[in-house]
């Protein structure tokens, strides 16, 4: 089932990537192609396959509240929710989960430069700069997260929403507690002994912040919070319990990703091996071993499906990818 | 008058730029100096200032159709068009102009760095990554641009009037004949003899987009068309209007540029100047003489003033901008 669901939505974002990219052959083509070979380097599309699933299941809780209510109004008993269960997706959702994998994108072409990390190869593939040259590498990024937005203008929601999309997202990939922040605080803590505050902000900012955006967006999408109508003060609203469940996630995803690094070779992971060590980079396993690193990975996993819980049956795929994350080997 | 509008423009949009920027001491603090670094170096303002005088002549438009409408529903005498000859800044639009300006300050950062153009000054002032690095200059450059978005995202204007200005400056800086593909062209260019086609693809998608995009983001945060109801089939829309004015100015800004880097010295122009010919650049005076450029760029501000004469004199103020943008001399 979990296994039908990655692969199902990775067809699905690599379509509207497909879609949403200009094409190859258009002019002018070398940044076409530079865009193209980093977005098409076999990702497994985890960001859009979150958001595409979060809004799946803000749609089901949506649709069974709605015929909750209107069983309510017209008879005594509870209508059966099975409609519910097979929600479908929200109706153009695969653009938003593009718009989101060509922002890690763009963040993966610029942190790979000479500049930054220095990377020759991602994804078992040459990196872009190493492809195309530094100049078109750099433009390629600008203009990945370009064409993220003039996607996002154009979703299939409403303009609120829309402008909701686009703020959350924007604020998660910003300097502040956001993408690039993290970047920054990576780079100036390269050899230098790493704490944990130092490390927790990194992985917060550099990693759960876009996920954790990927999640929300998703059921901002579906119009979260819209159906609410039990919501009282004390409770959480439909967006604070995918905002914790993103960050839980994004957090757990980061450290099975530090523990990767040490564990695995570069061959399995389709990038550069030992660069964290080799880097004297702040990272979980360096400060607490590999082992007491995926128990916190495991704690945050329970964390996030917890959060889950109050939606029942329909958040059984996302509570699944929660445990996938941490269970993969690349 | 002009003198007026330029000073008070600039003021309005760096009190806003001010405003909208992480400060300088927040964490993590390299990233924000650097991004203050490059917006606050002295620049004209002159996207800002575009888009917020759009703006004005719009509402004045819109005021004096509204008062006429009201006029002819109850009286058959027009009503005095005395108050819209005065309208104000439509409220919030600074913010607007602020976030054109991020975007205009993250392409110079970008095309500054070593891999483009390598310059080491602008505005009179080291370059961003000489101040503070190439690793934190391209991160600045993205956080610019993800900055403006987080800006544009919460406008005070309708959540459609946001959409639709995020979509027209996305599709202004991107690839596809926008900021970004005229970049690609020219870096592609040089070295090679010029010609007249791609030169004007140049100058069209690097320059003349982004200021066509502030000048019809402008228009559209003031609620452009909404109140056009003369609107026929035949005639064109007040974006249309803005839209060709726009790019005529646009073109035009950058014929002088081109005059002015072979004309000026280094200490006049606040960067370095003969850059192009070193570089052998694709330029208007290499191609037509200093003279023959300047009639070209004088007819361009023709063309653009004449789009504007059916708003009469509310549009005086765009016009006296055209015709500044063209005698400047820096």
């Amino acid at each position: 089932m979990l296994k039908q669901i990655l692969e199902q939505g990775r067809a699905a974002a690599d379509a509207a990537l497909e879609r949403l990219l200009p094409a190859a052959t258009e002019h002018p083509t070398s940044i076409h192609q530079a865009m193209r070979h980093s977005v098409f380097a076999g990702g497994k599309r985890l960001r859009p396959i979150l958001c595409m699933e979060a809004g799946r299941m803000i749609t089901a809780v949506s649709l069974a509240r709605a015929s909750r209510a209107a069983a309510v109004a017209s008879s005594p008993c509870y209508a059966s929710e099975a409609l519910a269960d097979i929600a479908p997706l929200p109706a153009g959702i695969e653009s938003l989960g593009a718009a989101l994998e060509m922002l890690h994108t763009y963040s993966l072409i610029h942190d790979d430069l000479p500049a930054l990390d220095n990377d020759d190869l991602r994804r078992g593939r040459p990196t872009c700069h190493k492809a195309f040259g530094e100049a078109i590498a750099i433009l390629a990024g600008d203009a990945l997260q370009t064409q993220a937005y003039e996607v996002l203008a154009q979703l299939r929601c409403p303009a609120e929403a829309r402008v909701a999309i686009i703020r959350e997202i924007a604020h998660a990939t910003g300097t502040i507690d956001g993408m690039i922040g993290g970047q920054v605080i990576d780079l100036e803590a390269e050899h230098k002994k790493p704490d944990l505050a130092t490390l927790e902000y990194i992985h917060r900012s550099k990693t759960a912040a876009l996920i954790t955006a990927s999640v929300v967006s998703g059921g901002l999408y579906a119009g979260a919070d819209l159906s609410d109508t039990d919501l009282s003060d004390t409770d959480s609203s439909d967006t604070d319990r995918l905002r914790i469940y993103g960050q839980s996630i994004g957090l757990a995803f980061q450290i099975v990703d530090d523990v990767l690094d040490v564990t695995q070779t570069s061959e399995q992971l389709g990038k550069t091996a030992g660069k964290d060590t080799a880097a004297e980079k702040a990272t979980y396993p360096a400060l607490f071993g590999v082992e007491e690193s995926l128990h916190k990975a495991d704690a945050l996993v329970e964390r996030a499906c917890t959060q889950l819980d109050k939606f029942g049956d329909r958040a059984t795929t996302l509570k699944d990818l929660a445990r996938y994350l941490v269970a993969r080997k690349n």
